[in-house]
């Protein structure tokens, strides 16, 4: 499939965190991915920065050992990459004192015309200092960009300030807050499959759906990221990845395809969700915190182990039940879950749709009509998959079989599934703001979450337990089955 | 794919005109393939029945040598193929005389409790001697089904006639009209599309549908077949297949998936067709007569050429705009279409959905959305497609792709899909008529079917030419386009 390349303008993209894993593990690859492609202009650059004190040479050896580790080898180009290398350039950076900012000045200079984009892959605490250095040495130009990454803030609050602090050097139209979820294909693909076709808008509401289950599941255990502890799954991955995905499945079409139209259904969304507080916090949420078990056939230890600490109130699991008040969904319920050490890695929304509301079948046949359902999967393989009955094809009496239908079709066309940060990255670069969080939802987020974390702090009580590999503490199960419903997948 | 078969009854299947060519060439084949797969019960027995006079052996000999011409090698067993011959026997009989019918009786005295089928494949003139037989001859039991091809009848008159006969001897429960049509897997899969999934019933309707076409297409000419003229393609195709088709589409889903129930709403489908008569018939109506042309890049002789003729008001094309007057399809035009000498066999209905109400994509994208489309193919290989717009897969901007979703999976589960008589043939002995056309079923297509015949005949206006190997005259064209819409493939 020849796939149609529009390249973007030149610009200079200033990684912070530079020799980070992210940067070397994603960001990187993810820009060699479109200059192999053609997309980057000639007079493209890209600069490494962090406090290290690193040669041009050792970040671009830096750079290279890590594309050749990430990238499949047959994406491997040796004038690709021979070209992409020859766009790093590298600068030692303090961003708690001012050393090393004269030299991104210098760097930089000239090139005011040129769309700037400051990446801060780096710890939020660093933001202000940062934004405050960019400023002060005249680095923000009217192209200026800033990419921030999560977690922005550890509650309302926190994040308030967080916020607060970039806006005093940076217009909201500049700033770029990403959640890489929301750069995968099959985020895109369910906006396509919403608002490109007439078959899902009409039943896509309480009459004819009967829940959702959005589900982030990872087999991992802490592997080191003692920061985790104190954070916890909630801020972790609800508070953004999943209330995001949340709003893109429950919004209601936007006038266009732009920024703030987008944002401002995914808002309308997020201030719709019904409360949770100390009243119904134990009816409506689950949390969990895996003890010993086993992973992948592996016996593994448990998290406090893992940790070498005797307690902790930190989960590592959470399910919600979530409503979104609004004419769509009233009485629909959204079930979120998200833990490590699960049994699999997957992240998924399940639209289940409602029973029949009636068969015409009952006499006629043995086979059983499961209600239809949307399964759109964002890892590990990304899909979209429409399960429906047909006939069971055959010259026998009338059965159903149901069949997954394959709404993505990534691989009949042959095409590569590009990386999240890929698209995220350039649609900086062009301006697009549509797949970034926009400060009032960030903080709309935060106010359904801050009273959940409030409620779980007033009442004090520990996590409950969950051997690794299991789909979390039974009170998951019972959470959705005493609504006589089932989490999607448990039983595979 | 296992399937699971339930054997069927004990039957004698009596098969008038069982020496001639639909006999030989699909109902031997269908009974022999349920044979082959185990539903037929050790006491089955089927019995040839016409006036040649045959020896067990001769008919047995060319029933076997139909069964290997037209069954494909990889299903000829040889213990199924003998256990089948060893069903087979022959009964010389004289429709029109006494001549043989005591011998018939002999041969199925004594087997009154079980179930009996009376396949009449013979010219409709002699339902009614056959029939009157039957009864003088003592041998319609209460296990007793007789089976009537098509056509039946020329009008709506005559068409009364024949069902006044047949049901002189027979009631209405015992009386299978048979239409191969309705047997084939595609239809049976669109009942389960409809009725067995959330995803259609809401949006089928006149809100979300623009149009539909039922076409049935052939590549042949008259093949020797000189009854043809007199009849043509409104009496052979239009009046059964395409409005049976047509009701299947169009019906309400019916409280049961039994045969009065699905009777009832197809013949509401018929009462509520807007009628068409000498008013509006030049408007709403094309008949056409090929010349010579080319076929399958042959040169092909004209119609009047093949019989010889100098001049025939027989339409071998006609294409028709027809409209369902209620709450559901108001507005919504059904277009039909069928023709000898046509550019390629198909056989589809096509249901057009409407574009969408708006497009948020206008701004971000130069890919065109299609309006969505389902198609329902018959002939050549059956099949349901699906056709959406997904995003194009990759890395560039929001582009937009059509994408045809297989909805039959056939060819997937790796299951033979079964001709229409296989399933046909046995409905009659398990009793089921639902697939079978009701009187009054017939009676609705021909009061609609009449007023078109007479005011083609009042205006004595010649069917217009088309070349062998065009998609019928220019007027077929004009009759869609005049509403801004086009023949479904016309163009590939």
């Amino acid at each position: 499939m020849s796939i149609q390349i529009i390249p973007v303008d030149p610009f200079d993209y200033v990684v912070f965190g530079g020799s980070g894993d992210l940067a070397l593990r994603k960001l990187f690859p993810a820009l060699y991915e479109r200059d192999l492609d053609g997309q980057l202009p000639d007079d493209a650059r890209i600069i490494g920065a962090s406090r290290s004190v690193l040669s041009n040479d050792d970040f671009t050896a830096k750079v290279e050992n890590s594309l050749r580790k990430y990238i499949p080898s047959d994406r491997i180009d040796d004038t690709a990459l021979s070209r992409f290398i020859g766009r790093l350039s590298y600068c030692a950076v303090d961003a708690t004192s001012d050393a090393g900012w004269q030299d991104l000045h210098a760097t930089l200079d000239g090139r005011n015309s040129v769309v700037r984009a400051f990446y801060l892959s780096v710890t939020p605490k660093l933001y202000e200092d940062i934004c405050e250095r960019l400023n002060r040495f005249d680095l923000i130009t009217s192209e200026t960009r800033v990419v921030l990454e999560k977690p922005i803030g550890t509650n309302g609050q926190t994040a308030n300030e967080i916020n607060n602090a970039v806006g005093r050097y940076f217009d909201e139209t500049q700033i770029y807050r990403i959640d890489h979820y929301l750069g995968k294909e099959t985020v895109q693909n369910l906006m396509a499959l919403r608002f490109a076709n007439v078959f899902f808008e009409p039943i896509w509401n309480r009459q004819y759906i009967d829940h959702v289950q959005i589900t982030v599941a990872e087999t991992l255990g802490l592997e080191g990221r003692t920061y985790y502890d104190g954070s916890g799954a909630t801020r972790d991955m609800v508070q953004n990845h999943i209330m995001q995905l949340l709003c893109l499945t429950a919004m209601e079409p936007p006038a266009h395809m732009d920024a703030d139209a987008v944002r401002d259904e995914k808002l309308k969304v997020l201030k719709a969700l019904d409360p949770i507080t100390s009243d119904n916090v134990a009816q409506l949420t689950v949390r969990g915190q895996y003890t010993a078990g086993s992973s992948g056939g592996q016996a593994v230890p448990g998290y406090l182990d893992e940790l070498g600490i005797d307690q902790s109130q930190t989960e590592t699991f959470v399910a919600m039940r979530a409503e979104v008040k609004n004419w769509r969904w009233n009485g629909v319920p959204f079930y979120l879950r998200t833990g490590k050490r699960l049994p699999k890695r997957v992240s998924e929304i399940v639209i289940q749709f409602r029973e029949l509301p009636h068969s015409i079948f009952t006499d006629v046949t043995g086979g059983k009509i499961t209600a239809n359902r949307l399964v759109i999967r964002l890892q590990p393989d990304e899909g979209v998959e429409q399960y429906m009955m047909i006939k069971d094809p055959g010259p026998g009496g009338f059965r159903f079989k149901e069949i997954p239908l394959d709404m993505s079709f990534a691989d009949a066309m042959d095409s590569r599934n590009p990386d999240a940060y890929e698209r995220l990255l350039l649609d900086v670069i062009r301006g697009n703001q549509t797949l970034f969080m926009r400060r009032d939802e960030v903080r709309a987020a935060w106010n359904w979450i801050d009273p959940i974390l409030e409620a779980w702090s007033e009442q004090a009580k520990k996590p409950a337990n969950y051997s690794a590999g299991s789909w979390g503490p039974s009170a998951s199960t019972a959470l959705i089955e005493r609504d006589g419903r089932s989490w999607h997948g448990e039983n595979d």
